[in-house]
């Protein structure tokens, strides 16, 4: 399995990726899933999302606008996905801001399985169960060593723990990935962390062999689309575009040469 | 009445079209109405959708993320709709994706009366009691010949609906139109259909003698505007700023130069 | 104090700004305050609204798509904003459009301190009390002089007032300012009178010294970009991409040389 082989899979399989996000950056969520290939579906009402997850390849969940509700929702969600063996994948945005947050984060990663745990530094530090405080949504600085948060939460709850920054952590399936792709423009600009979390859905729902593999694939890919839109964008306006544009011009030979990820 | 009086209409009279709508795309209608000339608003709080009616001169609603208590406060916009004589669209989005969908369209339906139900081909079908199965939001393929459905549920509803696709089928008022603008872009961008909904009650609300009609005329005019839009996007990123200008860049040569509405 | 170095405030200290705001244009809010330098997060449950505010320097509340569940969110965070003694902005987005919307804005005014009130005409007219009715979410014309109003209520409730169109108005302090600078495309794109509360926020909350002023200097900051921004729009989907790039682009000689606030 390679990188590029990861990505034609997405865009052969066409996963439909089912959302419980946040209402920020939703479109953008849907709009990356589509520009890669996929099919998104955003649906929270607790009534239909285990009936939509019958029909989805992933559920990708992001707190980042919690409610009690919305929880709800998000663990029957989990839950059916679990049971059809499909990925989950936990975007822990904002975890560390406020009790309410980690105590819901918790929720679901005690009533549920989740297979891909995603966050910033801080965010995934305090989910592993450090003393961080995350600033609103944006990381604050941690002293800890990433690999080992990483490594010990993938192990605690046998899952795949990604720690997005400017080197992505991925550990998982006893492995360890580094991703260097992706630039300073990403951290200005709103949602690319939700992004992230929605390419892991899809290429893990494509890649179902090697969730920790696909994430990594899944983020050089994003990332690589990401160093392509700065040529082109003026700002952290006009490259939230040029990024959705870029993601449907990746060819092999693009993602052979500028690929990061080292094991 | 041809189709760049209906635009024209459009801009003269700035209709207040209020939303209920999906939290996905939403921005995108509200500036796509706005880009036409009209006023869009989105308020779904129960204790306000009546009085906003009061002042509206079409509803749009789209059940994308329902809710019980979205689909709640939509049935009393729509009755109150009724009551003022206004046209009320109905995007019946993600129709055969769940059940919970379907009922909650049904009694949208049941509820109120409904001039024009819109949808792809599998969501208008499952609506006009087909057994089909939607993909999440995307359409699926489907055999029945889309003249006959839209034609039968017209005719058992009394009301105006249109299936768009890559010919988009618009049936009422005891007639059928076809509309070929539009290009192969618009199914990876998130948010066009959604949009057709909005701009369909934008051209019903300043148009009110003809619905389907005037839903034929807004789908060319936003079509007209996709097939410009194309030439400068790099992809469907940048599309969705390009769509938005070109709106406001009709003029009456080009409309009638490259309209594709037939009946 | 002057224009620059309240921009220059906002990039040095970063104010994490709490938002409690509407779905159509909430990603646009964000943005603008990370473009801005600010560090944006919006959360609206009630279990957590009063500890994000523990950590933040503003709170922007914006009423665009209330419900009465949000507004007891809001109502609690203003309260806790209150106690930290960081401003507060309300944005009473529609007021006047119906009679909820009047209701729950005079809620909140009588809940918490506000400390700053931001509409357009017919909203913040509304708000002191004069019947206007506002049409949707966009302004309708009013005869009576902004300057007056905005002295009148700003004294009453001891606050600043900003009324934002062609000509800001902002009292506040003792004081009057006019901001001057923007454009017309500003008016046809979905989100620029929300924005410009968020706007308002972030200077407030990095200059917390004169909350007047900073409003003042936000608002002339920001339509020095959107006069940058309309040279390189094709219209008003493109605009939005340029006006979030044009912020991170100011620079003291532009800020210098064109803004435009007398008092």
């Amino acid at each position: 399995m390679d990188i590029y082989s990861c990505l034609s899979s997405v865009r052969e399989k066409s996963p439909l990726v089912h959302h419980l996000t946040n209402w920020v950056t939703i479109y953008d969520c849907a709009q990356v899933v589509k520009s890669f290939g996929g099919s998104p579906v955003m649906a929270h009402a607790v009534e239909e999302v285990e009936e939509m997850i019958s029909i989805a390849s992933a559920l990708v969940v992001n707190i980042g606008t919690l409610t009690t509700d919305f929880i709800e929702s998000a663990q029957r969600a989990a839950v059916a996905a679990n049971r059809r063996g499909l990925p989950v994948v936990l975007d822990v945005c904002g975890a560390g801001a406020t009790q309410f947050r980690d105590r819901k984060s918790m929720e679901l990663l005690e009533g549920a399985r989740i297979d891909i745990i995603k966050g910033n530094a801080s965010e995934v530090a305090r989910v592993a169960g450090y003393v961080v405080k995350t600033k609103g949504v944006d990381s604050s600085e941690i002293q800890e060593d990433l690999k080992s948060i990483a490594e010990k939460l993938a192990a605690e709850r046998s899952c795949t723990v990604v720690i997005t920054g400017k080197q992505d952590v991925v550990a998982g399936n006893s492995k360890i990935y580094y991703v260097d792709n992706g630039n300073d423009m990403m951290a200005g600009v709103v949602g690319t962390g939700c992004m992230a979390a929605s390419v892991i859905g899809t290429f893990a729902g494509a890649n179902p062999e090697d969730y920790a593999f696909a994430a990594a694939a899944g983020l050089s890919c994003y990332e690589i689309a990401a160093e392509m839109a700065v040529e082109k964008a003026g700002g952290p306006g006009t490259f939230r575009g040029h990024l959705l544009d870029c993601v449907t011009q990746l060819t092999e030979d693009i993602v052979i040469k500028k690929q990061k990820v080292r094991s």
